[in-house]
């Protein structure tokens, strides 16, 4: 099956509004084991004609989204119904629940809602309870045009998504004729070179029948997609973590400060962390996550060599024997972090973000990571990473959070 | 002119990666009063032929984003020399650049890499200084097919972004005949409905001839584009601020933790922060901004009851008395937090992240924040932001940083 989706928009073509819509789709999609051939955004207006004509000539389903609102460049409707050569008669049930819509929001519905209630004739009406805008559903028997199947969505996210559950899915399963639905399992991985990790994935899955895999790469994260049967999956699994376990970060789509929150809570364990550089950026990460109360109580953003002194009580003399960017302060900040919040891991970053602050001997990029678990000696380790500020901020945080992570698995 | 991109990537079809690149392309063509007429989105492989044989028909420009790399699914080099009918042949600057990039980081380069450096005969190979995949500028002359432009350009951001500024913008500038680009300005207003502030500016600005005018809605910002000559600019502006200057956040479109680092340098002022429910994202959002460490030196992450108690000394009567979200606690963090940092301005937030932890009283989603001030008494406000974790959090550090921009500039 060809499933082609156009996003209509021409807030999505002027770099104000982002798409979310391709990568949303193909998400739901995916887990049906479908795949989106071609995703388009076109402005609003005619653009929609041209896009419209050939995906009906080329795909076995086509989902629309946006122009179903009231004005006068919502004109999704209208042309659908062209293309496809179909009359637009007013539909009694659409336009009462329109009408009940205002009704029920103490608004007066204004004439121009009363196009909404326009419907492809024969074609079902996918209500909305969320908006005004019902969505359209024209099976490929109906259309005039070709045999493929057209739906018309609401662009809103909150719209959006609960009619495509609601309204959508089980119209595709049925179109697709699918039964049951693939697995997919995504695993997450750090520390490893991307080419490397790469060639020796592709080589190990070559031979397995029925499998299907995708990479995705992030800064200091690479991901793999394998999508199949339960058995076909597990074997896949196995292979790949026979050479990568001890860079897997998760085997379950876990993000990392996902897993090292649910390490924590397992082992009944509490982090602390002492951020120069980060600035707030790995407690930001854990928080992130809910529940991370339970194992996450302090966190100490001493940006400057003072807090890292008044706060931790980082030794002044440390600091300018060897630079607030070193393995002394590293260690010597976790080491205290540990102690001030009576925590059972404590992790510490300190470097230079940049632009500016580079020198000779610690260029920009450069950063210590302390590592203090109740117990054992405090530990650090160097990274070199010479990326935007952006970027090295998480690189550091990610190194930050993996270090927790193998203390805590003993990896 | 007519220009359309395409960007490939099976991954930005199955749901795992957000293709930000449409929005971005659009706003950088908008700069220059150009749009895109169609975005497409093709998984990698064949699907990008048949796409790009298409465009190439329709469309005066045409730019490709991603299957640079060294991987046996990255075809854009290849198949887009057999679509234009062009022979691809090794470039050895191109070569000797991707060695030089192995060299640099001490690692070796893999044979795979050594197709990077194709070319088809006579394009321009546009140099990348972040990553090992050259660019690619076809000129229209070049073209085996059709009168159109093409441009091949790296899939990853912080690669394409650089290559499009240096590389791209002046060859669409000669493409398209554009000798002066319009200005663009943007200001950014938080703290004003949506529906009203466009329903003003709509009416406002209606009667000026030559402009052009955008609106982006984000949490806790509005942003509104302002395009055309200097003088209309200016003109717009004007209007705007006469209503709604006192929720300005900037005019140059700087973001709100960059005004406030700004202001703060300005007036040689130290922020402190101390937070509980955002957990290090106003310190981290602070942070980002480059030189923020002139202005902010500690921050508190006191995510726990017994943090806020022993850290910043709020009392424990207090929150036993009022709960750990309540004007109270909020209050005593910000005092505490501007005498532990001997800071000029400390902001606290405290409250209810979810999904879970909220009560009748206090459900999730509610927040205060406090605001301490050198020398005058201690103030805070509770804020209702019933949202998911993510949007909750990032409007909770907006209003903490709308705060102290108030505070800073006396608004």
């Amino acid at each position: 099956m060809r499933i082609e989706v156009i996003n209509t928009g021409t807030e999505l073509l002027l770099g104000n509004t982002l798409n979310t819509h391709g990568a949303w789709f193909g998400g739901e999609l995916f887990k049906l084991g479908l795949r989106i051939e071609r995703q388009l955004t076109v402005p609003d207006g005619d653009a929609i004609r041209e896009a419209l004509s050939e995906s009906v000539e080329r795909a076995d389903v086509v989902i629309v989204t946006g122009g179903l609102g009231p004005t006068s460049d919502d004109l999704t409707r209208e042309i659908t119904a062209e293309v496809l050569g179909l009359e637009l008669i007013p539909d009694e049930a659409a336009l009462r629940s329109i009408e009940a819509f205002f009704a029920q929001r103490g608004r007066p519905m204004a004439d121009s809602n009363r196009k909404q209630a326009l419907n492809p004739v024969g074609a079902d009406v996918l209500p909305n309870g969320l908006g005004t805008a019902p969505g359209v559903y024209i099976a490929p028997r109906l259309n005039g045009r070709s045999q493929c199947a057209v739906f018309l969505l609401p662009g809103p996210p909150r719209e959006l998504y609960p009619m495509f559950r609601d309204e959508v899915l089980h119209r595709l399963r049925a179109l697709c004729g699918i039964e049951v639905a693939p697995s997919v399992r995504e695993l997450k991985f750090t520390g490893i070179g991307e080419s490397d990790f790469h060639q020796a994935v592709d080589s190990k899955l070559a031979g397995i029948e029925g499998l299907e895999f995708g990479y995705c790469a992030r800064i200091g994260e690479l991901d793999l997609r394998l999508i199949g049967s339960d058995e076909v999956i597990e074997a896949a699994r196995k292979l790949v973590l026979e050479t990568f376990a001890p860079y897997l970060i998760s085997d379950d789509g876990s993000s990392l400060e996902q897993s090292v929150v649910r390490l924590l809570a397992e082992q009944s364990k509490i982090l602390t962390t002492a951020e120069s550089c980060t600035g707030g950026l790995i407690s930001k990460r854990l928080t992130d996550v809910p529940g991370s109360s339970a194992v996450f109580t302090h966190g100490f953003v001493t940006y400057a060599n003072q807090a890292k002194v008044e706060i931790l009580g980082v030794s002044q003399t440390t600091i300018e024997a060897h630079g607030a960017v070193s393995e002394e302060v590293a260690a010597e900040m976790a080491g205290a972090a540990l102690d001030k919040a009576h925590a059972d891991i404590a992790v510490a970053v300190t470097g230079i973000a940049g632009p500016d602050g580079g020198t000779q001997d610690k260029p920009v990029g450069t950063a210590w990571v302390g590592l203090a678990v109740k117990g054992l000696p405090v530990t650090a380790f160097q990274l070199f990473h010479p990326r935007n500020r952006h970027d090295f901020r998480l690189s550091v945080s990610q190194a930050a959070l993996e270090a927790v992570r193998r203390a805590l698995t003993g990896s």
